[in-house]
C-alpha cells in the first residue's frame, strides 16, 4: 500500500449501496487506498426491487456487480465480507472470518432494514422489501397465491388467496399496489381458467391521514385518486394490530370498535425502517454519539459522527438536521449525494487542501412515485406534476440514473425493453418452497398453519 | 366439461418440458379438454442453464410461464402441482394435496434428473444443472470460489479455489467448462486485484475415450482442440472415485496407480441423468412395463407403453428404441417431436380419423455444441461443421426455438442482447447462503467441513 515509500491514506467505506457506491467513484482518482467492503457482491437499485417482486423486471436488471463499478479504480479493491465491529483506537474495521482491515478515513453506508415495531414476529408472514431474496420471495407468494386460488372451490378461500394487503402507503406500498393491479389485471388476465384476476382485491393500510407522507397534499390527493381509480382500497389513519397466516386485523385510530379484520395469506411489509446495527456500534465505539430510535446515527454538518473527524456516516444510516432542524429523509439522492460530499471532503484533507467545503447541503430535487403504469406523482422546487407527465419524468430520471453506472447501454436497453413491453416475463415461482405447490403452510413459521374456514 | 352434452375427451399432460410442451400445443385447436400439470410455474429452456450459472443470463431469459404459453388455448387449463401416483384402473392421476384429475389419455412427459450413480452424498458437493435453482446455486459457488480467492493469502488453498472441475464432458460439461473460461478470462479479467482470474484451472474429468460422445468422432477432436485452446485440462478414461469439500480424486480406466486428486472446492455434475421417479411408477401401474437402469421406461413404437393404448411416454422419461434397435438420445429435438407427434395422434383419436399415423420416426436435425464464444462443434445429416460457422448455426438455432414461443419479441431481445455484448451483468450471489461470505462451510453438508491445509 505504499508508493514511492510514501504510505498512501486507506479509505474503507463499508456498505456498497447508493452512498458507499458514490463515495467510492468519487474517490477514484484520489491519492487514496480504497477498500469498499459489502456482505453482497452487488450494487442493488432498491426504488426498483417492487418491479422484481411483481415480475416484471429480473434481479440481474436492477443489480450492478461492485465490481464491475470499480473495475477501473486501480486504487480501490473490493472485500465480500460482513463487517462485525469497530475499533476507533486501533482505528480498524473488523469482520467475521478475516483479519481486521486497518483505515485512516472511515465512511460507514449500510443502509436500514425494516422494522415490525416490535412484532419480529410478523416478519415471515410480511416480508419486507429490501433485498434482492425479499423481492423474490413476494414474487413467488403473490403469483403462488393466484395459482392457488385458481384450484381452490371454496369461495372464501378463494377470495382469501386473491386478497393482497400491503401495510404502509409510502412511495414502496403505493407503488407495489399499482403494480400487483397491473399484473392481476392485465399481465395475467387471461391466464387463467377457473378465476378472474381481475377480481384481485388489494388493500393498503396506512396509519397518517395520507399515502405519501413525504410528499405534498395536493400529491397525495392525486395518488390517492390514482388508486381509487385502479380499485385499489385505501384505509387511512389505521393501525396493523394482528399478522397471521389467514388474516390482518387493523383499528381505525382513535376508535374504540373492535379491529377490521382482512382475510389475506399475502402481506407486504412497506412500513418501518430502521437503520443497521452497525449504526449503534459505530456510535458507541465513538464514544456514545446520539443514536435516534429508528437507529440512525446523528452525525455533524460534514457527515463525521461526534468528535471524530475520520469518521463518517452517510445515507440511510445518517441521522443528518438540516440548520432548519429538519431531518433529511432516508431516500436514495441524500446518500448518493453525501457519498459525493464525503468523497470531496476527504479527497481534499489528502491533497493537503484546507479549503473549507462547508457544510453538506442536500438538493432537493424532487420526489417522485409511480402507481401502475403511466401514472406517476412528482414534486420538484415548487413545481408539482402528475399523471403522464410525471411518470414519463420517473422513467426519464431512473433511467439516468442506471445509466451512469458500467454497463449503461446494456442495463439501459433491458430496462426500457422490460418496461416498455407490457410483458412481465420474469413470473417465475422459484426457490426451495417453490417445490411444495400444494402445501397450503409454505412460507409460514413453523408450527403455524392455515385454517381452512 | 362437457358440450351441447357430449363429453369431451380429456387429456391430462404431466410435465411442461419440451415434450409436454410441444403436445399441449399440438392438441390446441382439438376437441379435447386440456390438464397440463408441472410442479413449476413455467417451461424452461434447459440447454442454456449453464449461461445462468455463469452469470450470462438470468433465469427469466431462459423461462416462460407455462400459462402464458397456453394463454390462447381456451381448451387448456393449467395445474401447479405435484403427481404422486396413477390409477389406471380408474384412470385418474393423483397429486399432493388435491383431488385426483380424471383422464382418458395420459401423457407423461417428466423427463429426467441427475444421478450420482450410487454416490448420492456427492449432491450436494457436485450440484447438477437440471433447474433454476441449479443453476444459481452454480452461480452462487462459482463467483463465492473468486471471492474467498481474492481474499485468501495461502497459496495452496487459493489455488484450490481457482480450480473448478466438472465432472462429465457431454454437451453440457464442455459448454460449462468453455463458460467459466469466459467468464474468468473475459469478463472478470480487471475486477480483481490479489489475484488473476486467468490463471484459473478448469478441469472436465470425462469416463468415456472422448468428449461429446454423442457426436462423430471428428467433431469430438475439434472440440477436444478448442478445449486445448482454451487451456482446459481433459482427462478421458478417467472415473471419479471420491468428492469431498476440498477435492476430487478420479482413477484413469485400468490403471493400477493409487487415484490421482485434485484440489478443488468447486465442482459440477454433468454426468449421470435417471429417468424421474414417476417412470417407475406409471410403469408398475401399467402391470409391470419394463424400465431400464437409468429409469427410461420402455415405449412402444407409437409411444404408448406396455397394452396401455391411452397412456403415452415421452421425451427423456421414455426408452425409445429404433427399427434398427438404437435408442433415442435423452435431447430436447427427440422429445419435441414425441410431444408434436403424440398430439396428432390424440388429436386424430379423438376426430374419429383412423389413418394410421404409423410409428413415431425422430428427425434428426443434427448436434451442436458450443465451446465458448464464437466456437462450436455441429452435425446434421453427413455435414459436420466446428467453428465460428458451426457457432452461427447454434446460436441462429436457439434463436429459433425461442422464438416459437409468446413474448417472442421479448425473449428474442433479451437473449441476443445479453449474448452479442460480452457483459455477464447477472453475476449476482443471491440466496440464503450468500449472506454468509466468510463462512468457508457453506454450501457443504451438515458435518463436513473444509480443513485448512
Amino acid at each position: 500500500m505504499a508508493e514511492d515509500g510514501k504510505p498512501r491514506h486507506r479509505v474503507v467505506i463499508v456498505g456498497g449501496g447508493f452512498g458507499g457506491m458514490l463515495a467510492a467513484r468519487g474517490l477514484g482518482k484520489s491519492a487514496c487506498d480504497i477498500t469498499l467492503i459489502d456482505r453482497r457482491n452487488f450494487h442493488l437499485f432498491q426504488p426498483l426491487l417492487y418491479q422484481v417482486a411483481t415480475g416484471a423486471l429480473s434481479p440481474a436488471n436492477i443489480a450492478a456487480p461492485l465490481r464491475s463499478i470499480v473495475r477501473r479504480q486501480a486504487n480501490t479493491r473490493v472485500i465480500l465480507g460482513e463487517v462485525s465491529g469497530f475499533d476507533l483506537t486501533a482505528k480498524t474495521v473488523e469482520r467475521r472470518g478475516g483479519e481486521p482491515i486497518p483505515f485512516d478515513t472511515l465512511i460507514l453506508a449500510t443502509g436500514a432494514t425494516h422494522t415490525y415495531f416490535g412484532h419480529d414476529e410478523w416478519a415471515s408472514l410480511a416480508p419486507g422489501l429490501k433485498t434482492i431474496e425479499d423481492a423474490t420471495e413476494i414474487r413467488r407468494r403473490v403469483l403462488s397465491a393466484f395459482e392457488r386460488a385458481e384450484q381452490e372451490t371454496d369461495p372464501a378461500i378463494r377470495a382469501r388467496l386473491l386478497t393482497f394487503v400491503i401495510v404502509g402507503g409510502g412511495p414502496t406500498g403505493v407503488e407495489m399496489a399499482g403494480a400487483i393491479r397491473e399484473l392481476a389485471g392485465q399481465t395475467m388476465r387471461y391466464d387463467f381458467r377457473a378465476i378472474d384476476p381481475c377480481m384481485a382485491r388489494i388493500v393498503i393500510v396506512e396509519g397518517q391521514s395520507r399515502v405519501l407522507g413525504g410528499f405534498h397534499e395536493s400529491l397525495s390527493r392525486k395518488a390517492q385518486r390514482s388508486l381509487d381509480k385502479l380499485g385499489i382500497e385505501l384505509h387511512l389513519n389505521s393501525h396493523v394490530t394482528a399478522i397471521t397466516a389467514d388474516h390482518v386485523e387493523y383499528r381505525p385510530e382513535g376508535g374504540t370498535s373492535p379491529p377490521i379484520t382482512i382475510p389475506t395469506e399475502t402481506v407486504v411489509w412497506a412500513a418501518g425502517v430502521r437503520g443497521s446495527i452497525l449504526g449503534k456500534m459505530i456510535a458507541q465505539a465513538a464514544g456514545g454519539v446520539e443514536v435516534d430510535k429508528a437507529g440512525r446515527v446523528a452525525v455533524q454538518p460534514n457527515c463525521t459522527i461526534g468528535t471524530r473527524s475520520d469518521v463518517f456516516v452517510i445515507g440511510d444510516l445518517a441521522c443528518y438536521k438540516t440548520p432548519e432542524g429538519k431531518m433529511l429523509p432516508g431516500v436514495a439522492p441524500v446518500a448518493m449525494q453525501q457519498g459525493q460530499y464525503v468523497a470531496r471532503v476527504v479527497a481534499a484533507r489528502v491533497a493537503g487542501d484546507t479549503t473549507d467545503l462547508g457544510p453538506f447541503k442536500y438538493w432537493d430535487k424532487g420526489s417522485m412515485a409511480t402507481i401502475g403504469r403511466a401514472k406517476a406523482v412528482a414534486e420538484t422546487g415548487g413545481i408539482r406534476i402528475s399523471g403522464l407527465l410525471a411518470w414519463l419524468a420517473w422513467l426519464f430520471i431512473h433511467i439516468l440514473y442506471l445509466a451512469q453506472f458500467e454497463n449503461r447501454v446494456l442495463v439501459l436497453w433491458q430496462w426500457m425493453f422490460n418496461y416498455f413491453t407490457r410483458n412481465r416475463a420474469a413470473r417465475l415461482i422459484t426457490g426451495e418452497m417453490a417445490l411444495r405447490p400444494n402445501d397450503p403452510n409454505r412460507g409460514l413459521p413453523p408450527g403455524a398453519t392455515v385454517v381452512k374456514a
